[in-house]
């Protein structure tokens, strides 16, 4: 009998481990929980890019060239909210767009963001579940060397450059899961926290109330975000740096300590083996890069066969 | 010294003829207040057909085979929400939505309609002055053999199949004309009534409190949307047989009656001067299709100088 997994996960890395685990588990026995931490309303349209990667890439249409968006875009919308005088540095294609006004719409008719998501996700022909975090207003705020600053602001506009001292949560305190995460996350074999980026992707699902319990009652593995010391995209080994955190497998475990049974971790680092067994933590060393369907398919499964061991060990 | 002029307009009629008079006269010379009661809220968004045909059509990128929307269109808004299963009835293209984006997220801000309109304007490049007829929600109801439906309902979604019998204005009772309407008709040397539908286009304009007597203590002129008793586009000569009013360039006339001064009628209809000039109104019987831009100026031409002439003896 297949494993029941819960997949935690923020853009692209996630995205494309939860397509790989897409492909390797029953429909049914898959919930990818996603950050919205990101979320933010630009035009007056609610964006929420993390959902909108893993939706967008689940279904088989997300941009391969971007990381963000669609394929087969057009950018009629943003070229003429640009004459307009309207604002142009978030970059909305005609396609992306609509299902923000999709959304925009469903959440105004009294519609939860968990609804619209489900609504959407079979619109697309995605068979597993897809949860956003909450459907409360969470938003991550960089705290950075020039002030505080909203994630999209500091991601998007000023391209990360701002140097990061830490991270809120805004809203979190009185904010819940949304409906199904608790459940899934207590009725799950194996959690996966995805190579997202640890302290704006996984930390906002995990501080929601509730959550990080829920999940350290279950085996928890997760993938490092980090190749070689590097971030495959995103400025994951840049704000390490500022957080004067090594780019390791063993800091990114630390990172996670005290929820974490496992860690999968890249070849290009060397290995850390003995050093995470040391802390307790099984781990696996295999190639984590997903450049094709079928790398996030073979990752997928290595990922489920490692997390299967984990958990048969941790019983015994 | 170039006559002060205020266009009362609808859609593609009123927005060809516009055109033709901000070729004709100092743009400081010329305010066009457009009919609102066809706007309606679709997909979360404040659409203004009428509004934005004449924005289009004055900024000179309105799409000229459809007599709707805008030139150089693409369509991968309408396809995406179309297969989120999002209503697809009213064909809004991708530049035209940015715009009704812009609108609804500064309606949204407390901007009022006739100033995002006047933005809209400036940034398209438009020079005379246009004014939505209200800030205010008016909207045509149309009264059918079918029971009562919103406008676009009947006009897009039905096609204009079901017979009329009549038509309300809903909310107008309570509304005002926008800043600038009054004045500019108080001020205005002609008042045109553009070849618009009389029913559904500018009657909402003259039922709108205070309208009516600002434009009759001027000299005011018509021109008749039909030709040759037919309409050049939309539903105006099935109305008129539904209402059981004849398709003629009198009983136009006779609709605006108490109002109008003179009526400018197509060549293709029966000389009706020596009828019309019994009920006291001046007459111009000409070429009132507009398919060239040439024609627009042309006519606009005409209508100015037909409008001196009734004012002159008027004034005599």
């Amino acid at each position: 009998m297949a494993l029941k997994v819960v997949a935690l996960a923020g853009g692209v890395g996630g995205a494309k481990l939860s397509y790989g685990l897409a492909q390797t588990l029953p429909s049914e026995n898959l919930t990818v929980i996603v950050n919205t931490g990101d979320d933010f309303d630009h035009l007056g349209l609610r964006v929420c890019p993390d959902l909108d990667t893993v939706v967008y890439t689940l279904a088989g249409v997300a941009n391969r060239q971007t990381g963000w968006g669609r394929d087969r875009e057009t950018w009629s919308f943003l070229e003429t909210t640009g004459a307009l005088g309207g604002p142009t540095w978030f970059r909305l294609g005609d396609r992306d767009v609509a299902l923000h006004v999709h959304r925009t719409r469903r959440l105004r008719e009294g519609v939860s963001l968990s609804e619209v998501t489900h609504e959407v996700s079979r619109a697309m022909g995605i068979r597993c579940t897809v949860l956003p975090m909450t459907d409360d207003d969470v938003r991550t705020v960089v705290v950075t060397d020039r002030g505080e600053m909203p994630f999209q602001e500091y991601f998007v506009r000023r391209a990360c450059e701002p140097a990061v001292r830490g991270f809120r949560f805004a809203g979190i305190e009185d904010s819940r899961p949304a409906p199904g995460v608790l459940d899934a996350l207590l009725a799950a074999d194996l959690v996966v926290l995805c190579p997202s980026n640890p302290w704006v992707s996984i930390d906002p699902i995990l501080a929601l109330p509730g959550v990080r319990s829920a999940a350290g009652s279950r085996t928890v593995v997760a993938v490092s975000p980090l190749v070689g010391g590097k971030a495959v995209k995103g400025p994951a080994a840049k704000m390490a740096a500022e957080l004067s955190v090594e780019p390791t497998p063993q800091a990114i475990a630390a990172h996670y300590s005290g929820l974490l049974h496992g860690i999968v971790y890249d070849q290009a680092d060397p290995d850390a083996g003995d050093a995470l067994q040391r802390d307790g933590l099984r781990s696996l060393r295999t190639r984590t890069l997903m450049r094709t369907d079928r790398d996030r398919r073979r990752l997928a499964g290595e990922v489920v066969d490692f997390g299967t061991t984990v958990a048969q060990r941790e019983a015994a």
